[in-house]
């Protein structure tokens, strides 16, 4: 499998599929973990990093797991090609930057993807269309299980698994959804649930994760807390409040519905004639028009574009899925160009 | 002839032709004259203003120019008709106001219109397609020239005609010229423009005269200067300088298709995207995205869309029309409502 093989189809978690698939883009579960007797990434030397790769490589070629998935050094990778994997969501920002012994392995269907030494030494990925937290806690920790019987985790009895940031101890779990709430941004209301979730050991974020901004109303919530509870009761703890979540926002496009129907529909249909006219857009621009057109979809008003192709217009106008699937490097102007091109034509 | 039979035509002016009407709106000529021995309708008592109505209607009778026009009262009429009446030009904002005495005379082709008891007793108005101030020129004099030969005007062989206001003594004309200047305004060239026509005895205004903003990059021109010149002489300077800005709109028109074309037909595409999709919209957004999209109509982008049929827009999505077409009285909301609908059905 090479890189380029990914753009011509459609990742696993965009299909638009799965339980709540109209609030809920995606759902994501990480396992920190790290290898016993060896140091964490960022005390470790050149050679110890590079024996982590090597140890890594290793556990893949014995994983049944991992068998139709491919090994990637950062190091060496053009970076439209890291940019390209950030943007799919296959690997951190941070990662991509100093590439010197950091790998990647992901699979065919994009479901699972493990970076290695990033923060830790293996940060394992299980990422699912919809509201599917606990189906891919149930992926992840198979592979989990099967990993660590070929090699042996940095692990405390008292702590759990150790890892090289504190809060990511005792589980390691980090669980994250991802949200589309068009109808709590357009009333005001997201900063009300930032509030409530974060005394709940809960965090929101934007698009990309840590530091980046939400944009086109797009948000993740991933559990604070790893220490001190069960996987089980952090995912549930975590799914019980997003439910609530996802029903504040399903009532307020009911809401849209019965009372500002004309002022919504005014909205996503000038949004649908935008994106169908521009001549240049940035990439900016078309999230949050996109996430306006997600939200005619859902609402009904929308009917000739459906949730996969929707979802999937969203990776594909960024920056790197445009230069890939134009086959050179655009200056950011003729990006914009592209974009509104590929947009236009998609939408026909 | 009553009022809501003019909604069923377009008035002449609109109608998209005559030279340079894809920069001209329209060319109007007027002409105030009063009445020998009658005071100023500003000093006059009400049985003088009264009186002057009546030498109105008793002029119209006898003239073969007026003969198919129509003799109205402001008084007693709907404020929906004064508004109608506004909005196609054939009074000013002005005579709708303190409607006692008041009356206007408009022939069907709306070419012509008489307002009585405005400032002075009568103010004649030749309205013409396109760039064609000698034509309504022509128009006005031989109307002007009838009607004096059944009345006597105020006329000193010094001063020449005389006027309420002395600014309008001598001729008692006034050129004015409609001129979309889209190019001019998006270039910021209008101040310019502005400065240069001031010292040459002109002024620039807004689309309903005097005190009104330019909206949607329309422009009124009309001389300053009255007295001391032949009328041919000020049309002749009007029509010099005016020929030149057009050919300024033009240059810049061209320069944006050599070197903006990507720029300005994205600003086109979007205005037009967005007059097709919304389900609400003001007054003066309308304005703003119409001009633009009759700048792409003559920039060759638009093909869809001819330019009559652009100048009745800007005339039926205003609040009046918009109401006469609906055939009743909507609330400002309402307004947006149906703008947006009459708008999208009419590009469809």
């Amino acid at each position: 499998m090479h890189i380029d093989d990914l753009l011509k189809k459609s990742s696993e978690w965009l299909k638009g599929t799965g339980p709540k698939a109209n609030i809920v883009i995606s759902s994501r579960v990480r396992l920190a973990r790290n290898f016993d007797g060896m140091p964490f990434f960022n005390r470790a030397d050149a050679a110890s990093r590079n024996k982590v790769l090597e140890m890594a490589k290793r556990l893949k070629e014995k994983s049944k797991y991992l068998k139709g998935s491919e090994f990637l050094l950062i190091k060496g990778m053009p970076d439209i090609d890291r940019q390209f994997l950030v943007e799919r969501h296959l690997m951190s920002p941070e990662h991509m930057i100093l590439p010197e012994s950091k790998g990647l392995i992901i699979d065919e269907t994009e479901i699972v993807s493990i970076m290695i030494n990033e923060e830790d030494h293996l940060r394992i990925q299980v990422l699912q269309s919809g509201f599917n937290v606990m189906e891919a806690w149930r992926v992840i920790d198979n592979i989990d299980t099967e990993l660590s019987r070929n090699c042996n985790y940095a692990f405390s009895p008292r702590l759990g698994y150790l890892t090289a940031c504190p809060t990511n101890a005792g589980t390691g779990l980090r669980g994250s959804v991802m949200l589309h709430l068009p109808a709590l941004s357009i009333t005001n209301q997201v900063g009300k649930v930032y509030q409530a979730i974060s005394k709940l050991g809960l965090t929101l974020r934007g698009l990309y994760g840590e530091g980046t901004e939400a944009s086109g109303n797009f948000f993740q919530i991933s559990n604070q807390v790893t220490l001190g509870y069960s996987e089980a009761e952090l995912l549930g703890n975590m799914e019980r409040i997003i439910n609530k979540i996802i029903a504040r926002e399903r009532s307020t496009r009911n809401m849209f519905i019965s009372k500002d129907k004309e002022e919504i529909s005014d909205k996503i249909w000038r949004a649908h004639g935008t994106l169908k006219s521009a001549r240049i857009i940035s990439s900016k621009e078309t999230i949050s028009l996109l996430s306006l057109i997600r939200l005619g979809v859902d609402l009904g008003f929308v009917k000739d574009i459906d949730m996969q192709s929707l979802n999937e217009l969203f990776i594909l106008t960024q920056p790197a899925h445009l230069q890939k699937t134009e086959k050179k490097i655009l200056s950011s102007q003729d990006r914009d160009h592209k974009r509104a091109e590929m947009i236009r034509d998609r939408l026909k």
